[in-house]
């Protein structure tokens, strides 16, 4: 795109970098680049100085493997969160997800990954193992299993339910449905048979 | 959307900083900076040291304001391009959409800025006297002026147009018309109207 030496060689290589941004292009690349350029230098030394420093200080909870600044997470250490309720989801970003909907209390363990045998992720790969020795400790009366709804979830939820089997711990998963806002004409027949199957009391929404 | 202290303060700072980004919300932030943790400590270093040093070593071209490695940008410093022919933009960017259509080879000006008098952008914000100084010195023959077709614009336009009006130079502005791929029904009626007055020759597109 303007690989053609017209432009300054430190610009050219901070829109390489940019550019290997998930989702983002050489157009968006050059955007970012050249906003930066506009910033009073100490802004830019900031922004650099935030990026690196979280890179090369940030801790993972040595609980639930989320992000931390310490060794412990807020949640592991919060003390008003249910500890007999784990949720277990693939990635950081899960965790986000669903604390942000307010509807769950207890703690979590990121697996950091999922089994997939098409990319060369084993169990081994995840944090199974991990997961196993929370609950064998024996504190966890239920593990929640918050997977993607695709062949490799299905596959990593059932692996977990083999291995948690030998313990006493309910093992639970979120439930499938139509969605809110979901037209049913548009309801995959996988989804839609097993909403009839597991259909529900009506709960008016705004109650 | 997580200021709820759920995550680590060094992620939660390199979110705010990756977010004023422009164009990019929390969520897309979110995304690059979990993007970057993942990434070996080297690359993150690299990627942080190309952005700091391109915002302090970078230069502007002391001829055409374009940014450049050294004092004057490759454009400037190449002996094919047509010397008595100035291209006057906007911005950095404009530089490198007209240089990329291959249809021109003469310099550029960069004005840095737009007459804005709702932005408080004045003429002498912008590089203009440092334009009126370039033709001033004499080996300008044509001044093209190519700015967006904004009120902005124009009357920017027409304040150049003023001020070099006193020098043998001729002035040119990019060709207004209906786009390549527009619909007549769309257009609107002011482009219609002078593309019905300055009616060009019919050259097929891949002649």
């Amino acid at each position: 795109m303007f690989r053609n030496n017209l432009l300054s060689s430190l610009l050219q290589d901070a829109v390489d970098e940019l550019s290997s941004l998930p989702g983002i292009g050489r157009k968006s690349a050059l955007r970012f680049a050249l906003h930066l350029l506009k910033q009073p230098a100490e802004n830019v030394e900031r922004f650099t100085g935030t990026l690196q420093r979280m890179r090369t200080e940030i801790k993972y909870c040595s609980n639930c493997n989320m992000i931390s600044d310490s060794g412990l997470c807020p949640i592991c250490s919060s003390p008003s969160r249910d500890r007999s309720l784990v949720c277990v989801v693939e990635s950081i970003r899960d965790v986000i997800s669903i604390d942000n909907t307010g509807q769950y209390n207890g703690l979590y363990h990121v697996l950091g990954g999922i089994i997939s045998p098409m990319d060369g992720t084993g169990p081994s790969d995840i944090a199974i193992d991990h997961l196993v020795s929370r609950v064998a400790e024996g504190s966890v009366q239920e593990v929640f299993l918050a997977l993607s709804t695709t062949m490799e979830g299905e596959t990593t939820s059932f692996y977990i339910f083999k291995k948690l089997n030998q313990f006493d711990v309910r093992i639970s998963t979120i439930a499938r449905g139509v969605g809110f806002g979901d037209d049913l004409e548009y309801t995959d027949e996988v989804t839609l048979g097993r909403s009839i199957q597991n259909r529900q009391p009506f709960v008016p929404l705004n109650k």
